[in-house]
């Protein structure tokens, strides 16, 4: 039996959104058992009615809009803070929150505590690709500065989760740069380029274009955190820019607005597909038990399948994989 | 009459999409010229087909994958190093080329030279917005490395730009950063931050994200060459993988193909917003003439629309104005 630790509060919508996809992953998965933090009258009612939940009963929590280090420092009995540190306790093997990134970063790193070795934890992505392939995408976490040998870190460790979570026996890492050339890049991803050439002979595969995040061609694509996350959050807004461009086209002739319709189980396919809701979230690396991060626009579906994957990196033994790749 | 030297060996297209799209600029312009810019057999022709028209015969083609400054120094008869050098000796009072940005951006800054007082010409694309409203998004350059103070030149010479093209009195500046806060980015950002804070009072609005590149919110947004590569990348990948996944839904149910099929001309259009087309390409701020660069896989449309805005920014008197907005 695998226990996951679910914050219940965390998200944008109703707690009973996040309830509904506790429920649903404990009807999918016999051997997990979950632990429910958040406010009594939320998690109380839920752990009475399901036998394979423990309920977790804090008084605060983090919103979404505040300023991670001050909030984590701040509400000791949020749900964030008490779920990492009733991991940390043994009373759960991972945390699942659609809460604030910031927040669960800060959290999951002073609560948790890093794998030794660790220089920082970073956030990955799995990103669907053309031709089915995936790619592991990072870093999308707090590191917005970064040193060579934190990227060469981040290779190993998003290496590591490609290989337990994509199944990849042996996979190519990528960097990121505003060309192929081995030579391109600013100063700092010239130094990080030859830093990974150094580290990482049989898996670094040189540098790639922000068109190839979405391209399945490698397993892993790693860059610095504000890197990341412009490039995601670039990816996003296109996402919703092209389909609010084509719900305008549907509506510029009844025929283009009939074809709309009949497209539309298709198109809400392609959206999904982008939303993250299939893995789950994204995945913190580097701390001492798996941590997954919901999308704060959560959804029944993101929830089940974001706590089925954290169960899922406990059983992979994703901590020890990370831990073997750093060479600790 | 504006003269244009338009380069008739650019782009991955054969010239002939390029002489059509001339052809198609001289029909709806009546007050422009063209020097055509290429080999001897490819303008020769047009020329003498063409009132408005002059031949500038050249022997030696740029390729797209040429490393840029090598190119630009050995091939001294190709038509981007003497198409800028027809600029300089005022044979032409503006360049447009679909041919390889890194060539382009080191042959105009060598051979028509820059205006005085910039430190580094930069690379701007007019991008589509929600709503109508079009953002122009720099630096796409060679400027992977940058200071505070270039960030801010690049900031007021796309006011410039946002006021000859897109018609905006007073243009607002946003910084792209991984967060609104002012606090938000890497060291180099923040510190671009405050320079901005500090050189633009009264235009310069702060902090942005990825997902604001194409939400027509501001009308210009800055940032390094290598963000801007990285960015417009990511949404290039994003817009190609999207599209595709549509395609492929069109082909899961015989409803979603008939709908699709409905729906295509409509689609065209969305693709079409983000190809470029419309406008005709990025422009090259800070040298001493106007100069457009369009999208490698070029079209007809695109070359007639690159070369009607080389001419439009000509007649707005787009050098007078960046002049001007540095303080020079």
């Amino acid at each position: 039996m695998v226990t996951i630790c679910v914050d219940a509060m965390g998200g944008d919508e109703e707690p009973k959104v996040v309830l509904d996809g506790i429920a649903a992953a404990l009807a999918a998965d016999a051997d997990l058992s979950v632990l429910v933090a958040g406010n009594e009258e939320v998690v109380m009612p839920f752990a009475a009615d399901h036998e394979r939940a423990r309920a977790l009963v804090t008084t605060e929590v983090i919103g979404m809009g505040e300023h991670p280090a001050d909030a984590v420092r701040q509400k000791k009995d949020s749900s964030i803070v008490r779920g990492c540190a009733a991991v940390r306790a043994g009373e759960a093997q991972g945390f699942f929150s659609a809460g604030s990134t910031g927040a669960i970063f800060a959290a999951a790193t002073l609560g948790i505590g890093r794998i030794r070795g660790v220089k920082r934890p970073a956030v990955a992505n799995p990103m669907p690709g053309a031709s089915g392939r995936s790619t592991v995408f990072l870093d999308m976490g707090a590191n917005a500065d970064v040193r060579p040998e934190m990227i060469v870190q981040f290779a190993q460790m998003g290496r590591a989760f490609a290989k337990t979570t994509l199944g990849v026996e042996d996979p190519k890492v990528a960097l990121l740069s505003n060309g192929t050339e081995d030579t391109k890049g600013s100063e700092a991803v010239v130094a990080e380029h030859e830093a990974l050439a150094a580290a990482g002979a049989g898996w670094f595969v040189g540098n790639c274009e922000g068109t190839d995040i979405l391209a399945g061609k490698f397993d892993v694509i790693v860059t610095d955190g504000f890197t990341g996350n412009v490039a995601l959050k670039t990816l996003e807004g296109t996402a919703k820019f092209l389909l609010s461009q084509i719900r305008d086209a549907a509506h510029s002739s009844k025929k283009a607005g009939l074809g709309a319709l009949m497209m539309k189980p298709s198109l809400k396919g392609v959206a999904k597909q982008l939303s993250g809701d299939a893995y789950g979230g994204a995945v913190l690396l580097g701390c001492k038990a798996p941590v997954l991060i919901g999308h704060g626009a959560t959804s029944v579906e993101a929830v089940k399948n974001g706590t089925l994957a954290t169960a899922h990196a406990v059983r992979e033994d994703l901590v020890g994989r990370v831990a073997e790749e750093l060479g600790a």
